[in-house]
């Protein structure tokens, strides 16, 4: 079969033959019907041999984490699901069997830096192997096709969302820093779940309005050293109960972090390497919550998928054919994008 | 009555005359039994004008913010307490009515900035006097001479641990930095309420001797370069499932964030100044939480209060006459106390 | 003034003069605007001394606990309000100081029993006497003449939605049985804030027609021996997550248990009297939540407004002068009114 | 091996002779060093064929549902234990796959009706089957041949105390009614994490003496008209924060669920076969949570595990032989035991 791959450790991805995988005891074979493609992947053909083996990569892999499709083949003892069966797959590795897992916290099982499309085959390929059917979400009325953005966009986005609800009340105000993929998919959740008014915040005229159309109250140009009392005006002095950064340079968290109101939250999404660099103690959410994580919980792809099947999300995608996949990652890289790319094998 | 109190911006407190207050409709005078002294009075002489009037202080005020006596009288239609009635006053200052108060998170109200012993007449003095019932604990066995302790340092270390009872389990760990006045209240905390293992860190080897006595498990020697891998070294390298930091030092922050294991939570408690150099992304607990706050809310007070009152923590004290107040204050900068030191008016 | 009034014990209300009220000390004084009608007040004029009083009832007292206006007056002290500010009276009552209120469950708080309107002097009156600022919702942009029923029959139905948004998740179901005035509020803000399916059941098909307007995905007429059979058969076999009984006689207690998945909640609303004659273990939702409750809480008063004030739910009324209360009352007892009856003064 | 089966529907069991099991792909084989015995497995015998199939029981099947040893063979691709590691078995069986069980609800799992030990081969055999890694828990520092009764007697009292843990303050009450098996654990439990004061309920003065060692702060004798109001005076009219129902009899539901305070918890527990015969509204408690189960999950049993593991709790057998197996379900069934019988093969 076809597969887009990190051959080796710093050299950019390509197209190759690869061997169709079979799957044993427990597993399962999945016919990619459509793959999403992320910014993240973009960054993996930088990773060093050193790094790459202390997460527990291994080279040659397959890109793609965001992968939907229909079960090819099931391996010994797989009767949940059956040949032809559409279906989603997680795109967060986890074990399934730890202190984390055992509580619903896979997100942050230990096992998550290596899994499908990143130090492990991924979906940019004709077929892809899931680990066990916990790894797959049935899809009951979406088009596998498309579905893919929905497991890692969408999910990590949600999984943001979740993180806030306890904190966000329909008398308070939510604020979404960076309204690109993920960012749009947090207003359309935020509106879905929050009850709250939703100000979007990014530099971008075109995804501002793509954000009000989202639901979005309000909308703001970037962040600069006014934006935090705009919104504290925009609330009526209370700040934010919600700050949402799927940026996450210095100046965004510095922002951000100073929107939050009394018990509110600050959530770092985006991984543009900022920090905060005044005193923690008076600077940050007072009595508040401030979080970062990568990825989602298999609870939350589950939820996702099942917003996207009632029509409650939307999930704009551009499809590409697998032999256009470098125009798919170069339009990514430029911005060009609507919505998110698919690329179709 | 007698009063210690700050009669100018930036001038240090001295014992002074003072009228003894009125209660007014709904409020309570209460007779001081005694008053705690905090580590934070001493920086309240070098407040400037502008600030203090900034954050809504106002000069004279009497210091004092760990109170507990007797009811004296009380104002128009108080009917919940009567005179002779023994009571701790809540620490933290709130409206009782706005969004966040109507929620119990009293202790994120914006009126917190000024309160009974730090911009208002304190507890050091004949007399202090009750905004209303609300901010008062009634004592069922407690004497009121000692008990003052637990409305701030008591109240305030249990905040935190209540913050953190919900990431820490029986399977797990939590590291208390700073083994002091509101630290040994953690271990205790910790010990009557988390099930998991407790691990005290301080440089001063008496205090973790108090610690262990306390209950901690472990104890070790100050934080350096080493000590967030001793402390997953001790997990079995889960690392910890709570950090609560009472120094707040740029090394206690580094340190600690870094001792925190997946889902896990850091609470920064104490107020040394210190903040995180380096980026937030892959540097913060992942996908846990990260909170600041200072004080305590009624409930906390409440309940810290009823665990006294059943012998599930100590409070040791150290007792000082009003006229060694200052006495009391250099015993405290010298960190000579065992125990809170409290002044009997 | 004129005040519809319950005049003595058992006997029937009527419109009597009355003394407009002096706000004292704390008090504001609320010129009413109007005042919804709820189907407790019909049970009011039949309870008997002996109940009354055992539960702090005194009579006179004017009906009438869903109610806003404008601040006519303000007693000593009071600074947050001002005469002409438009606000919303919270319906439950409570103390403000006892352990519960100070968790922010004022919802559950001892003093709840006897309040505005249920033994004490409600909102059918020109003016209505708030005992403190805590006890007023400020109006930004309802017109206080139809904002009463928000109080109560929106608030107590956002109450029970509250309650279960821990265990409704997007890819789960609720169900609300009874979609009368509370009914068709808890199907609005499920809508909301909940993310998952809707499914309202009532005998009456108009109710269901309005509650497919307000967003309901299913809709069933009335609870008989199949009705938890058709709800595990439109869940796929799950069983609801969360099922909303309005009624509250054994025949929807039954059914509506029985519809509960796994670590599902039945929640009951509806004071029909019923209860459930079966073995609770095998039988109450396996390890779910079952819970009763009236009234709601200050919180949820505020954010009940707030998604009004947002246009994020509507609240549908018929307006009535206050000489015709009783006219309004006999539409109401019918079940002839759309949406809720509001009596001006 | 010898094993100790039911081998037919309404069958008493009986030590038979039976084929070692093989593990195939992902499971691992047990040696059995101790299983300890439960109330429940008196009354499998009595099962019909028709219940039987109809909960997926299959006979014949061996019995003991608490079962610890040491691994003795591990299946195909299984690395995470190894032969010789000392194990507990988690006794409630799930899929590990459905919605419930992804967000660690697996105490919920519809799979859990038929497991280890009731309707497949459980403990009281020499060798047992695991299905996987996750069904297992690793023992530090515990003595296999006793760590059984952890994992049922309890893990279902330790998630009982979780469930109303949210419940319960230090300034509260918590009831234990029936401090046999598993309310002693509950007990401790309490003990442990809750910081309430904790009240014992049982006709026998052996256990109230046991449940006051174990840390019972009062201990009352047996549950009739007058048991709620003394709840009532030990509590101060506040009523209790949480009541646990270890016999679950109509007399013990209808005394507990009146014991409960405003927002408190009434937990069912014992499976005695009782109800409510009162209108639920204005009986369950007000604004509080009424919740009925069987088993517990495995994060249940890991806390369980640890917490014996670091001396916290007692966990207090008596040991018989395999062919003494019948004495041990003679006395458990006469109530003569102090402590969990254990049967080691």
């Amino acid at each position: 079969m076809r597969a887009y791959r990190i051959v080796g450790w710093r050299e950019p991805p390509r197209l190759v033959d690869a061997d169709v995988p079979e799957p044993g005891p427990g597993q399962v074979l999945v016919r990619v019907a459509g793959c999403g493609l992320c910014h993240s992947d973009l960054t993996m053909a930088g990773i060093s041999a050193e790094i790459g083996e202390a997460i527990g990569w291994r080279v040659p892999f397959t890109l793609g984490h965001e992968t939907a499709g229909r079960v090819a083949e099931v391996g010994a003892g797989v009767t949940a699901v059956r040949p032809g069966d559409p279906v989603a797959l997680v795109s967060p590795a986890s074990c399934g069997t730890c202190r984390l897992c055992a509580r619903g916290l896979d997100a942050s099982c230990p096992d998550g830096l290596a899994g499908r499309g990143y130090g492990r085959d991924g979906g940019l390929a004709e077929f892809v192997l899931a680990g066990s059917v916990r790894e797959l979400v049935p899809l009951r009325g979406l088009d596998p096709a498309t579905a893919g953005p929905l497991t890692d966009a969408g999910a990590t986005a949600y999984h943001a969302v979740r993180r806030v609800l306890p904190r966000l009340h329909p008398d308070g105000t939510a604020v979404v820093i960076g309204a690109g993929g993920l960012g749009a998919f947090a207003v359309q959740f935020l509106r879905a779940l929050g009850g709250a008014r939703v100000v979007a915040i990014d530099t971008n005229p075109a995804r501002l309005d793509h954000a009000r159309e989202l639901g979005a109250d309000d909308a703001l140009p970037g962040v600069d050293g006014g934006t935090a009392a705009r919104v504290a005006e925009l609330t009526g002095g209370r700040g934010a109960d919600a700050v949402l950064d799927f940026v996450g340079a210095d100046a965004t968290i510095a922002a951000g972090v100073a929107m939050v109101g009394p018990a509110g939250a600050f959530g770092l999404v985006g991984a543009a390497g900022g920090g905060l660099r005044a005193p923690w103690s008076g600077t940050l959410p007072r009595d508040g919550e401030v979080f970062a994580f990568q990825g989602s919980s298999i609870a939350d792809v589950r939820e996702v998928v099942a917003l996207a099947e009632r029509g409650a999300i939307r999930n704009d995608v551009e499809v590409f054919p697998l032999d256009r996949v470098e125009d798919a990652y170069a339009a990514l890289d430029k911005g060009s994008l609507r919505g998110r790319a698919v690329v179709r094998p």
